[in-house]
């Protein structure tokens, strides 16, 4: 099965696609959707959810893995990532994906299995269980990898206990 | 010409559809996007992207007037309304609506020429600019063609400037 992991963002979208064939962990892309600040927002928005739809078309995840949106500061903020998070997701529907949301901490523990892990852990994780010689870079990449992992363990997970 | 008005939101999208020819503004409908919230929040975005996407197809407005996010409070509302707004912003685009954004306090002074009104005073100067014979209900939809008549008479203005 392929999963389509997404950190969400206006500016930069993290995307991870991967594939989990039993144990095994395959990275198939990863990357950042970017849009300068420059052009109008409705603009922006039409690129992410043009990009993310060709990004579906391409791979054709079944599952699509979303980061919740955390504020406690930036409200202005929280609703520019909030309105971009909504076309994310909407392209997704639109392309008949399940879609799966998990919280930072779900993906700390999913991957590293430690809810404080660092980010550096995360990424090192990462790194190991896809078997990628570096890093996966911008940190947005290896943050929609994350998710995507945490998505097919956590699946992994429920068939092991389905199986009893 | 055709402006839609929308006021942004996830349980109630309020929608107010405007002709302006000349001085004159014409109410064609007006009304509320509902969706529930015992439903997915996947499948609340999907409702309104379609049915802001039908009530584009029925009237063909060229402009969209949407309200502007404002939250001082409560930073889950605004990501959840921004979501929605995002779909509903992108819904327009896809059509080839021209997007414009307006302040409550925009739209106060546009409507009633003063922007500390109260709100049932916007809701006068809506029904009687509109020649209704009752105030819009609900509020939403008040508000929405409160949004559209603002907008069609900031156009009204600037075309009063350029034919100078």
């Amino acid at each position: 099965m392929i999963i389509l992991g997404i950190d969400p963002g206006i500016a930069i979208v993290g995307y991870g696609v991967i594939e989990c064939k039993g144990n095994r962990f395959k990275a198939l892309d990863y990357g950042a959707i970017t849009t300068e600040a420059n052009i109008p927002f409705t603009e922006r928005i039409r690129i992410i959810y043009d990009d993310m739809t060709t990004l579906i078309d391409k791979y054709n995840p079944t599952d699509l893995a979303i980061e919740e949106l955390f504020f406690n500061k930036n409200i202005k903020t929280a609703i520019k990532v909030g309105q971009a998070r909504g076309v994310e997701i909407l392209a997704a529907v639109h392309k008949g994906l399940n879609i799966y949301e998990y919280t930072p901490l779900q993906v700390k523990q999913g991957v590293v299995g430690y809810g404080r892990a660092e980010k550096r852990q995360v990424q090192e994780m990462v790194k190991m269980l896809l078997n990628l010689k570096e890093i996966p870079k911008p940190d947005d990449a290896a943050d929609a990898l994350a998710l995507a992992l945490c998505h097919g363990s956590s699946l992994k997970f429920k068939e092991m206990f389905r199986m009893k």
